[in-house]
């Protein structure tokens, strides 16, 4: 099947939200890593807990509210504009260096974001970053009111840029949502940016396993839940070779 | 509203999930509090994808899979043999030291759990801790094939022992089944086994945030999804003082 569109994930995949870790470091020195890693794994599980119980709030809420936890469960005083200028880097995260480079390689096909990401806070987030003029598409999950994975989230690729999923290659970083794209019935392209053998690496001693390697080993590998992707690259400039082999 | 049943969940409410430390420490020595903290954040994360993919599969499946992810991730190698042992050991967990005389102490109401676990997981557990004869149910979310805490696990009280969501006293010590309760209608009752003094105290130096900190930073909090419960209290022994005063 040709690939006509190639659509990525937003948060971890195009943009590193490890890049928050510097924000949060200068607001409470010592605890940038851990805000970050805490933040970013609650972050999503309130997507997932707000979707089964049907309280859909917009990321922008969740991700508030996820720092909101994980600040005061490590105990630590903020002002109302320390906390607001921490959220806004979710507005002007960085690209991975490789991003942009891959997204011109690949102009020549159709090319989306699909985010769990609020319609605004991606708007801004593309613009801010010189993004947007690369896009046919700047998808949020919003107008569904669920979070991926849940297939409903999928469908709005079809839906917004008319192709159908077998032309589609779905690529993230993201474990999780390289197993809903694939168990939705997308080509997926899983991004390993922690490779196996640097992990166990990392963890060869356990008692210095820190918030930042159990993060990579929580949220940067390939879930067991038998939904394999279809390529495991290592970086997002693989990608115009890979789907060339493929077309 | 007077309450007319009390329902417990499960693992971490009346069963300590973190009694699984020294079977993976006696097969692993060095790793057992790493593995116990990911291989329960991880089975719950599978729960929460797993059916907004749409894609159950037993909790007895969920819990083989997350525990096959941590391993694998952390480099370790085992047999079978090994691997279904430690597995075992979610039919015989240990029971909180309170828990049994709290529940003698309300045999004059309904009771009953509601978990996650698979059917036959779960009735052995009952079965091999003596709290089989307790319990006027022991209820799985399996027939509805999709994990707390979506609304049709929690209609599954009223189907099976007949008490209004108003008047049951949901019992469960895991913040987002605690918020999936509220969200449902049910009186909650939160038991807070980590306090914040407690957690504010472990976290004050971040260099020495481990697996074990991290889990109860995680998960051991009450979630910040704006639904409190009606309840916090310590311990299950302070249960049935409350509903006393309730009634």
């Amino acid at each position: 099947m040709k690939i006509d569109a190639v659509v990525f994930d937003a948060y971890g995949t195009l943009y590193d939200v490890q890049s928050v870790a510097a924000v949060t470091e200068e607001a409470f020195p010592g605890y940038g890593s851990t805000i970050t890693q805490i933040w970013r794994m609650k972050q999503l599980e309130y997507t997932w807990l707000r979707s089964l119980m049907q309280r859909y709030e917009s990321f922008w809420d969740v991700t508030r509210e996820s720092l909101k936890f994980t600040l005061d469960g490590l105990g630590l005083q903020y002002s109302e504009a320390a906390f607001a200028k921490i959220v806004d880097k979710y507005r002007w995260l960085d690209l991975y260096p490789d991003a942009k480079e891959a997204l011109a390689s690949l102009s020549h096909l159709k090319l989306a974001i699909l985010s769990n990401g609020s319609q605004d806070m991606l708007d801004a987030l593309v613009r801010n970053t010189g993004v947007d003029k690369m896009l046919a598409a700047n998808i949020s999950v919003e107008s569904k009111r669920i979070f991926k994975p849940s297939p409903a989230a999928y469908d709005l690729i079809e839906e917004n840029i008319g192709v159908k999923p077998a032309n589609v290659l779905f690529v993230s970083s993201n474990g999780f949502d390289a197993c809903g794209g694939k168990s939705y019935g997308l080509n997926v392209a899983w991004i390993e940016r922690v490779s196996v053998a640097a992990l166990h690496k990392e963890v060869r001693d356990p008692k210095t396993i820190g918030p930042v390697t159990l993060f990579k080993a929580m949220r940067m590998r390939m879930e067991a839940l038998s939904l394999d992707p279809d390529f495991r690259i290592g970086s997002l400039a693989e990608l115009p070779a890979l789907i060339g082999r493929r077309n």
